[in-house]
């Protein structure tokens, strides 16, 4: 390999490429594999692309011939790659790959060089992975998007998320931005099983997300375990997928191309919730929300009983968390009025890490310290009941947030992850 | 009436009959009703009878000419008979009276008398009814117990059941001991939705009850709310009822037939599961068990999957405390180790208050006292995970008991609840 000078020149470059991907919230609940090993899903799924400027994954990828294997760090931390979901996406990506030239480096790769080659691969969350916010999803779209420019593979971004759905099923999604669908398709191999953008983030750009990270002192099942023990035990698991979810994701499209709020928030809230029951039969049952998570939907579903018509939608992933989602900013912030009136910080805690992300809400809703959190009122649907509690540190922190964009390549080389000549963490 | 002496000269007789009746806990549920005014299921039920030595109501029914309206009083305090239920349970009654005569007394009660009589009811529970320990199923049957020995009605047990039925759902499986079917019945009249009794109490009589008193934040949903929006929102509950219940209803019963504990557990603890699922699956949801029910099943399970074959089913009705079935009494007794190391009593507790009901099992667990709580060593299935957390204070108290008889008559007038000359409460 090499055109210009000998081959024994040119063995210290280092190609890289750095990109970064959203993570995503399903609001039509993928629960449950017809394959295991393809991860093929039992229905249909539909999600909203969060902005990555507040939750994203950055993956800078390297190849140099003076890497002797393929390596991984996540977070700074060296991980293995001798998984078959990672080694499915390595393996898949390398079968596209295609020539690449930098005359600049004076690099010049063969489509049939890539065999022998090995890649280095770091990646990085901007949020906490502990907290439960669908790192998978990210961290495998970014993989195999960054894979993917650093080879030169040619595939269009829906064969893409067939590639990132064998690292983990939800990460197909997050190769758009906007509203996603993940089709389950029908070919055995997987080939038809991908992801389709419904809509662009603009289309509907007046929604806020917000994120609750609940405090939780159980270890959670994992999502891979769950479902597959919620299909071979939950009789209610199949007629959902058979009977259930078709419906809702016919109702959910038209939801989203109408931008019908009120309906979108019935079908997000109503999946969550059915997700959530399969889960509890399941044997032995699953119990992803917690106390925190039950009292949250509760005071939600108050608020939209008493206003008539839904201010908010929320939704639970395979974890306590709660991602709430309002139709505009406005509601956004008497949401945020709310959340902080029923779940205070503890006393010791800054206001400035408690609401994180986006914290222009945090000024729509007056609050601009902690006294204006203790100082705020009781939520009108709340008057003429019961003195309310207040659960004071049941919620970890806030993330403001929006609907964002996909992929996209980041060109400073400052953000790469690895070093330029060595290839290794910086 | 009267047929000694003149009727002014008897006017001051009170007569009176004094029943107790047992409460019952699904092992397969009920929940939701095809006709709300009747009370008619979507499904058959099954449940086991809980020994009223532990848990039962005593109702006292009395008639006298002096009586100028029907009153009932519940735990001392008068309560309105006013509301549909009652009226349905003294209507049914009523309409199948006969002529009662007590010759010592001088009291002849003609059929057609009952219709200008007025009753006296006082209806008393042998444990607290906030505890949400099923006292309506009690209660209802009872009343129409009681009330059908006072007023001579000549129906068998089940048809009495189908009156009860219209009181409360669940009270028509008080109406006899042991493990009892609610068949959901096909008639519009709702005559064929009746109990049957299974099996009686000393077909398996070395099980075991413990049921977890938990402490709870929450104010739960009624469940006559709750099924009502079950039934009118959730996709998933037609499903359970149509598909799965019947074949589990097959099961159940032949578990019960062949005291096969292991099926019988299985099937108890998926059908827990799977009521509160179609809870979770209603709009807006309904939670009734919290994290302190979650976590019992979670210990449970463990133990259950430690062990290869189940030690322990768990049931959970319309709240959070944990009904748990053992096998025997020395499965019982590590049942209590085990509920005792996870959830002790606060430090000012007594042991006596602590573990109420047949006491047996705690000298059969080797604990006479508080500090054998505190010594007990972490049980098997946890060593080698992480170090427990034992939950102080969860649970508020715990009732040992076992399957238990029928309703009762009580002849021994000192154990009526109202006074024999006025008949108010003594």
């Amino acid at each position: 390999m090499g055109e210009m000078g000998s081959e024994e020149a040119n063995k210290n470059w280092v190609l890289m490429v750095t990109a970064q991907c959203p993570t995503n919230i399903a609001v039509i609940k993928y629960w449950g594999k017809r394959d295991e090993s393809l991860i093929l899903p039992i229905n249909d799924s539909i999600s909203v692309t969060l902005d990555p400027q507040h939750l994203c994954t950055t993956t800078t990828a390297a190849v140099s011939p003076t890497f002797d294997t393929d390596k991984m760090w996540l977070n700074g931390k060296e991980i293995s790659l001798a998984g078959g979901r990672f080694q499915s996406c390595l393996r898949e990506i390398r079968s596209r790959a295609n020539d690449v030239e930098d005359q600049e480096k004076g690099i010049c790769i063969k489509k049939q060089d890539w065999d022998k080659l090995h890649v280095h691969i770091a990646s990085f969350n901007n949020f906490p992975t502990a907290a439960g916010l669908a790192s998978s999803a990210a961290g495998f779209a970014c993989l195999v998007y960054s894979l993917s420019k650093l080879m030169n593979v040619k595939e269009e971004q829906g064969k893409l998320s067939a590639i990132a759905r064998q690292g983990s099923g939800s990460a197909c999604r997050s190769l758009f931005g906007g509203f996603v669908k993940w089709v389950m398709g029908n070919e055995a191999d997987g080939s038809d099983s991908l992801a389709v953008q419904l809509a662009s983030e603009t289309h509907w750009d007046d929604l806020v997300i917000i994120i609750a990270v609940v405090s939780s002192r159980e270890k959670e099942t994992s999502s891979t375990t769950g479902m597959r023990d919620s299909v071979e035990t939950s009789p209610l698991l199949l007629y959902r997928s058979k009977e259930v979810v078709p419906k809702r994701i016919v109702q959910m499209e038209e939801a989203i191309k109408t931008r019908d709020f009120a309906s979108f928030a019935k079908l997000t809230c109503a999946d969550s919730n059915q997700f959530h029951a399969t889960c509890l039969d399941t044997t032995p049952p699953i119990f992803y929300m917690n106390d925190t998570s039950h009292r949250i939907i509760s005071y939600m579903e108050k608020w939209n009983q008493f206003e008539r018509t839904p201010q908010v939608a929320y939704t639970f992933d395979a974890g306590p968390n709660a991602v709430l989602i309002a139709p505009n900013r406005k509601a956004a912030a008497l949401l945020l009025q709310r959340l902080l009136f029923y779940f205070p910080p503890p006393s010791d805690t800054e206001l400035s890490s408690f609401v994180i992300g986006d914290k222009s809400i945090l000024e729509d809703a007056g609050i601009g310290a902690m006294k204006d959190v203790e100082a705020l009122a009781t939520p009108s649907e709340l008057k003429g009941n019961a003195p309310s509690q207040r659960f004071r540190g049941d919620v970890s922190y806030f993330i403001c947030t929006r609907p964002g964009k996909g992929p996209v390549m980041l060109d400073d080389e400052d953000r790469a992850l690895l070093h330029p000549k060595t290839g290794l963490p910086k």
